[in-house]
């Protein structure tokens, strides 16, 4: 293994969901949901299979079927916004986002150039930016306890922009915090990015599971929309998390670069899903307020949950996830606690630590995914409560 | 688009795919089969999708089935060779041959690192030695018309290596001239391995398409084992590419590696494909044998149809490909010929200039696919004698 990976060693959730089948833990770690998504989205996989749509490779660039649905998807939530997107120029399908972050890093990238992320970040982002010969500059988001919220520094990432700065990597809503970034936020971003005449590459998986407000795409906000990718993904959003098909949506230029990436990253993949997606993301939307409402519940349910076993609990204003504070439980080392925890209370849970380039600053937090049944997350609970 | 990567526009492949759709030509650019696999294996892929068998993220190495079965199927074939592993630690399921090579390269090379590639080669090679920063160091593999092949001058090949030389970049059956090196050239490229300490990548995708004596590992000969990296993949040998599934086997150390980069292109992919491979790689003896005597005869029809249409044929010796040079028929300019090919006689051929840093050697060449229908064959050939 080389030197720019070698900090880099297993990811977290491979770690944490290995630890979860070994001990027949609940898994509250990698978030993936225990129930499948749409009846009529897994047989339209079914019948791509047997129509033979997608056994052979599809195009690079993803299915024209598709491209069309992710621009008609665009144009329904964000079209009043002023976004919309053409499905043969700006639009790039992917192996789920984990590839759009990796293809947009390596081609928008030239060695030595700074990215700014918030952090804690997502551990792909930090493993890519170095893959491309980059350097990451975290901008940290502090924890408000009294409100139990994240909040980002606007001062601190105005002074982490320098001339070396090429692109900021945003993330919102914010995996693991569950932070939304606010309109205010989200314009003094622009603002600078066109200031300082950056790009962005903004991960908006979570765009359906805002729980309070809308989302607010950052390509709508003013000269965003020809220096952002904007990075999507239909496994949070429909529940099949294991096909792994995501996308890119940019200006045209934008497109090409990070396609030239891709096609020799995966050149293509999940040929009959990218089939079943394009008829997915036409679902009425109905399914789209439907799983907002389930989630939130289960956020509730595990957010009051938590609390409830001595937990700090920040509630997420998105994601699949809620961050809490070990310390009211008399524990310092979240990466510890989560070790043990399969065995002390049958629980898995992610270490908010590994995404923080100053662990210790992440030391004491903890992150518990609710993406899951209730009557699952309802004995999550029960068995953490006895933890304390 | 950074500097890296702006020799790289848009695969040759996605630009004939799409010269292909756009003209209705008979497709025999890119190498995929025009009839999908074994029906019993896609039933397998439907019962994974209806059990909820990979619906979700599978694990990040892989499913256990599958890296069982691919552990099973090099034990099958090679075991007798003293070439086995174990399917926990010494096999990565990738998204295809393309993810294992990209992550291959990106784990193992530091910047600079020197990789000799047998020219022509297949176009993501020097793409991902670029984007791991690498300097690639073309060996050229020489048509011989008097027999119809290409042979690798060993000499050449020695004189290739210096101190700043980190690995080679194999692939035999080799893509595109169908060459497939011999005992004596493994062994001597495996010496120069053990006594330069180089790894040596190996893309071994068409394993099973050796028409001329039996597929040789590179990880058989004498210590090889230890320092070779061996790429295999379901979609040539399954016919469906679409599902773009492959794998890496190689030492704990080498497979470690490559996970650590490959988690972080992907993570994961193709869930539910996993467990239909997983079967797939258990089918009889008789399976490969039959895909091996059908695409033997499909060679043969192809190759002699194109010598009757005037080219002069590399009849390979393995893989889907057969290598044409144009000159007799009055052209030198294969790019030319081939962007002309749909419209002149309705086929669409691969121009292997561009498997070329040298492109003046590969200017005369033209690659056809023969893993299509008789009939489909029959009719390019026909198609093609109208050019003389
Ligand atoms: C691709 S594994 C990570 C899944 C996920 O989004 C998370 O758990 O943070
Ligand atoms: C992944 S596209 C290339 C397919 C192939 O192997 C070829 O045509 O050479």
């Amino acid at each position: 293994l080389n030197r720019r990976l070698a900090e880099f060693g297993t990811t977290i959730f491979a770690e944490m969901s290995a630890l979860a089948v070994r001990t027949g833990a609940i898994n509250l770690g990698q978030g993936f949901p225990d129930t499948d998504g749409p009846e009529e989205v897994r047989e339209a996989a079914v019948r791509a299979l047997r129509d033979g749509h997608g056994n052979q490779y599809p195009p690079g660039p993803g299915i024209p079927e598709l491209r069309a649905a992710v621009a008609a998807h665009q144009e329904r939530f964000y079209g009043h916004l002023g976004l919309t997107c053409d499905p043969d120029t700006e639009v790039l399908i992917t192996t789920g986002a984990t590839e759009a972050i990796a293809a947009s890093l390596l081609a928008l990238l030239e060695p030595g150039d700074e990215v700014i992320a918030l952090e804690p970040y997502y551990d792909s982002y930090a493993a890519c930016i170095a893959m491309a010969g980059g350097r990451r500059v975290p901008v940290t988001l502090r924890p408000r306890p009294e409100s139990g919220t994240y909040a980002l520094d606007l001062d601190e990432l105005r002074d982490a922009i320098t001339d070396r700065t090429r692109l900021i990597l945003l993330n919102s809503p914010h995996n693991p915090t569950g932070t939304v970034l606010s309109r205010e936020e989200l314009t003094e971003i622009a603002r600078l990015a066109r200031e300082r005449d950056l790009l962005v590459v903004t991960d908006e998986v979570y765009e359906h599971l805002v729980f309070e407000g809308a989302h607010l795409p950052l390509a709508t906000f003013p000269g965003m929309r020809e220096r952002t990718v904007t990075i999507g993904s239909a496994g949070k959003t429909f529940s099949f998390t294991g096909w792994k098909v995501g996308w890119v949506t940019a200006a045209p230029e934008l497109v090409a670069a990070v396609r030239s990436a891709k096609q020799f990253l995966t050149f293509t993949s999940g040929g009959p899903f990218q089939y079943a997606l394009a008829e997915a993301l036409a679902l009425p939307d109905g399914y789209f307020t439907g799983l907002l409402e389930d989630l939130r519940a289960k956020r509730d349910l595990l957010s009051d949950g938590l609390r409830a076993a001595g937990f700090e609990v920040y509630r997420p204003q998105g994601t699949y996830f809620v961050t809490t504070d070990i310390r009211p439980l008399g524990h310092t080392d979240g990466h510890a606690f989560c070790r043990a925890l399969p065995e002390r209370a049958g629980v898995v849970a992610i270490p908010n630590a590994v995404f923080y380039d100053h662990r210790d600053q992440g030391a004491p937090f903890v992150r518990f995914a609710f993406c899951k049944k209730t009557e699952v997350l309802q004995e999550a609970v029960d068995r953490l409560k006895k933890l304390a």
